[in-house]
């Protein structure tokens, strides 16, 4: 056992990293050997501790299993050629984090033990970050809390758990996607918490998204849930359009949830030189679009893949197949992030943290 | 270790029942000494188990944490004089979480397990129930399921666990209920999943309820999320409201919890020939009716409480107090409802189940 200035460690006797294929990887499935945990309780945050990766024993009326107190954030660590590692804008997740907590009354955490325990826990499980940016290889860091107070009363809880843990990753999706725009279900209320990396969040879009499945699409582009005409995010991505040689993307709202790399992507392309529009897009709009043939692009931006660029748009009884222009906006501004995130670019925009 | 036809029961070693006070009890602190608990594993629900109350060893990245798949019931057991155990309407409850796990994509349950599960339940912990109409001894039931396949990628869960446990409850609110109506934040979405007992939809009400709790008040009176002018339901309760001498409630819709309560008190409130009118009700309409006085009474009705008077409603910058009249509604349907639930009444609607 080893004491940080901060956070308690207990190393494992018993790596598994031998047993993982890494060039096979289902994503979010495989874990590295040690997680970080913070607990909330009697008002405030206990010692970090970072522990060899185990299961969680809690009441079964813990709070977080009734009435849905949880959030989390989606990060990634990247290793350069020379074997460092590095994180993508972590504090941006940190605030978020906190925003989401504060949404759904859980407390929120404290900035030197996020970021001191990501740091350390990136040390002591370096070995599992991989390098290779062409195959996407990367740790996936999930950051986490939920409510672990017993008792079944819809009431908020006076404790909870901070949770990390990492998942080795490769590139998420691999073909173009294929989504259709919400005519009925809807993913956020006005005034309700959509805004929040909330896990109540997730949930009910699977079954909506299971539809579309069957239908032969990927994902749903969810849209207001008044008269579904205004185009706001897909499940895990937000979204952009490429109309003539201008990038739309709709402004944040409480509706929906403002990606860090929706921002980096729109700093980006304004770096490379692209006119960027942050405005409602209207599905009215998109089609008209789509039928003159100036909807030259469209991709979803997330930290899972960066950019996933959309090649079918369906809405009712109408698809659309986008064709990759030659000076594909997506393959530039995808290229620009990662190569910043990969250290191989100059950081000009101070996005990268060295774990060391 | 006994095995009753289709479940089998491992019953505990300790009754921690002679360390309860039952004259003193927090509503969902307290648990039975057993509990039921079902896996879903490999496309079916395997052999549902009662084991002794015990914790829930789940993976840091169980679907449950992290997407929410979480829905839940809340039923009641209650004890009459002759020492017998009821349960009320448990078919709704049943069919109510089905629905729920319909629209969050989670496996739907079995009849008979959870019907068979929730008598061999309540035999085995049947001292936990106790009489006493007047101080509302119940045994509060809480079925619940959750996901839990390891993994963090936001697609529906491979594996549950539906789970059972109970909790000896008194009276839930003992004085009326003070209540503020939403102008800004919202429950539920149009085409989001507001009508599902589901876990999400509470975590994001702790908030607002909190900021209403600051100004004094016990709970928000939901309202649509387009222009918060229909009112809709409260945290964990339907809503009625008394004009003149009809008493009206709005529709349920895919936005609103179908109460079991709600459809019990418009059917008895008709018995005891009181006329109700199910149908929208506005904020405008209300707050005419609390200014000329035709606003008459209001209540909530849900499990917990079964009816719990509304004392005080405020609306932004205004606040009505409502005196009881002389002929209540709300005393004389709870008081026929309780008859029912205790058996002491006879039960013209076939909505007691008695437990042997
Ligand atoms: C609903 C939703 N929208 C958008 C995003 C993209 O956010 P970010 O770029 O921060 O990963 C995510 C998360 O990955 C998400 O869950
Ligand atoms: C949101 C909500 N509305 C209404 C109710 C009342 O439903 P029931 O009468 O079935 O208990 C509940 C649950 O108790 C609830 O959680």
């Amino acid at each position: 056992m080893e004491t940080s200035s901060l956070i308690k460690v207990t190393k494992t006797e018993n790596s598994k990293i031998n047993q993982v294929d890494f060039d096979n990887l289902v994503f979010g499935k495989t874990f590295t050997d040690h997680m970080f945990i913070c607990d909330y309780k009697d008002g405030s945050w206990q010692t970090p501790e970072i522990l060899p990766y185990q299961p969680l024993t809690l009441d079964p009326s813990a709070k977080v299993f009734h009435y849905g107190q949880a959030v989390f954030e989606g990060m990634k660590a990247y290793k350069d050629e020379q074997g460092k590692a590095w994180l993508f804008r972590p504090e941006e997740n940190f605030e978020r984090i906190n925003k989401s907590s504060k949404r759904l009354n859980i407390p929120e955490f404290i900035k030197e033990y996020f970021l001191e325990g990501l740091n350390e826990l990136l040390k002591l499980d370096s070995a599992w970050i991989k390098s290779g940016q062409d195959a996407g290889n990367a740790l996936y860091i999930r950051p986490f809390v939920i409510a672990t107070q017993a008792g079944v009363m819809a009431s908020p809880s006076t404790e909870y758990k901070f949770i990390i843990i990492c998942s080795p990753v490769q590139a998420y999706y691999t073909k173009d996607v294929k989504v259709k725009i919400a005519d009925y279900y809807s993913r956020a209320a006005n005034g309700g918490f959509g805004a929040a990396k909330a896990a109540g969040n997730y949930a009910g879009q699977f079954y909506p998204t299971k539809l579309v499945q069957e239908e032969g699409y990927d994902q749903v582009i969810w849209t207001d849930d008044t008269n579904h005409e205004h185009l706001e995010e897909a499940g895990t991505m937000n979204i952009f359009f490429r109309i003539n040689d201008t990038l739309v993307t709709c402004p944040i709202s409480e509706r929906i949830l403002d990606g860090i790399t929706r921002k980096s992507v729109i700093t980006m392309a304004e770096k490379l030189g692209i006119t960027v529009e942050v405005r409602k897009v209207t599905v009215t709009e998109l089609i008209e679009a789509a039928n003159n043939g100036s909807l030259k692009e469209s991709f979803g931006s997330g930290t899972a893949a960066v950019i996933s660029p959309i090649g079918t748009i369906a809405h009712k009884d109408n698809v659309w197949t986008l064709t990759k222009p030659e000076d594909c906006y997506s393959a530039a501004i995808k290229k620009a992030i990662l190569d910043v995130q990969y250290n191989v670019a100059e950081d000009t925009f101070g996005w990268r943290y060295e774990v060391k």
